[in-house]
């Protein structure tokens, strides 16, 4: 049985197209490695990639990305509205299929082990973390490339691999962790009342007593006239979108407000969607290798 | 794009296990294709093949396992329960992936034509239908092998290809066609009084008045004292799932009886579970290629 990681790395060069490219090709002629997609943001000077493969296929083709950002990214000089702290800023692996979650975290492990023989400091973070207060990435990156060097002297945030108590000169840290895939699901309603939608995140959302792997906003979606509860998913195994969507529907009870559609924005594992098919059809005893596709990747 | 198409072709050996490896040794070793399945049924006397692959790879595969069944089935010796008039008895193609109906038409008809110059009559059937009244499967055999001398001599039940008007002595002959996913989709009734599963069946399924692609009848699960409407959705794509489930939760109202849950039989493809998730989570703009092991299959 073929296993399928994802990674989803990011890099602090969303500008300059050459740049970007000399990284992308690290992927794209990678063997084992299937490049799914790559997008550049200007703004953020950020590009995200979508990656998919076996571990020791990525695990090679992101240590040469890595290789080529330190040589060709100087964060020193960059400048964007994403929050980073590293020219490889964060690589997320995350187990999609005959993989499990020990052994993703034993690959990013790897993976950090490597990039820290380069010099580059690597922070575990989410499964991956050594320690309760780095599993957030928000946490970890908090003070960004500027910041770090005087970070890194408090023991508390010394690297796992790589210079321990200083941030590498130019390139700056990388955050590295297996996370289960991000599921981004948005319910709008059919108000366009924005204090209802943002009262409703408020309830549904793990910061507000709701659902443990739910991060909810309200948002305004002037030109339909409506508003949105926008919600991210971190583990959709445990939190799912079936769930997510009829506590919002009971909130939404509560001023008479209607669900008048949703959306899933990108991609989304196949299971979160075979989970809600298999609740609302009551199916019993169904399994994912009964979907056609699915087996034929077998 | 990767085209993927699946053939699922029934020969008429259930017993003889090492015939049955000479016709399943085409599939496994023939390249393009993928055998994801095969089973034999002595009581039938009868083995059904899943493999998919791509339109020349699949054509080369069947034409050689049709060869081996020439050889080494003889009709005139068969006996089972199944309904049968050929060695290899159907060979239907089935459209997965990036590929369109009449391109899999085209290839039913190729491989019909290549099997006719074997000297085997061939008679399309459902969408690969040369006449209204040839669509049918049950149409087609009926009168099984022992009575298709006599049944061959009407121009009406003439073959597409190979003889015209009599049947190989000791293959029969064969249907073959392009065909849509069958669903097999049971739903569980919080009752034990089959007529009213049987009554709900009825009203649900095309002969009845119901939905075009839905075939159905009342079935007895005496061990768990309720019973069930079993169906056959012969094209889900245009009678989909969730219309079939929602018809049968109207019709048992009448009877105030729930759904206790239901349960999908053997393979499905995801396009129809994805259309239910889109459907009860009232998804915007969905596509199928939002889904991550859907887009890695590429």
């Amino acid at each position: 049985m073929q296993k399928i990681i994802q990674c989803v790395p990011n890099f602090s060069e969303g500008r300059d197209k050459k740049k970007v490219e000399k990284i992308i090709d690290c992927f794209r002629n990678a063997e084992g490695v299937k490049l799914l997609d790559y997008s550049l943001d200007a703004d953020h000077n950020r590009t995200v990639v979508t990656i998919v493969g076996d571990a020791e296929s990525l695990k090679k083709a992101v240590l040469s990305a890595v290789e080529v950002a330190l040589k060709i990214i100087d964060l020193t000089k960059h400048e964007g509205q994403h929050p980073r702290m590293g020219a490889c800023d964060v690589v997320p692996f995350i187990p999609i299929k005959n993989v499990t979650e020990e052994e993703v975290i034993a690959l990013s492990k790897e993976v950090g082990e490597e990039i820290g023989k380069l010099g580059i400091p690597v922070f575990l973070y989410e499964k991956s973390a050594t320690a309760s207060h780095r599993e957030n990435l928000a946490d970890v990156r908090r003070g960004q490339f500027e910041g770090l060097e005087e970070k890194m002297k408090d023991a508390k945030w010394n690297a796992d691999f790589g210079t321990k108590d200083a941030p590498h000169k130019t390139f700056g840290a990388v955050a590295v962790c297996c996370r289960m895939p991000l599921v981004a699901f948005n319910v709008n309603l059919g108000t366009d009342n924005l204090d209802i939608a943002t009262a409703i995140g408020k309830k549904v959302r793990f910061l507000g007593g709701g659902l443990r792997y739910c991060k909810a906003m309200g948002v305004d979606l002037a030109e339909r006239k409506i508003t949105q509860v926008s919600m991210n998913l971190t583990d959709h195994t445990k939190t799912t979108i079936y769930s997510v969507i009829e506590l919002v529907r009971i909130e939404a009870k509560r001023y008479g407000v209607p669900i008048v559609g949703s959306e899933v924005i990108g991609l989304v594992p196949m299971q979160a969607l075979v989970d809600c098919a298999e609740y609302y059809l009551q199916i019993e005893n169904f399994s994912i290798d009964q979907v056609l596709e699915y087996k034929i990747m077998e």
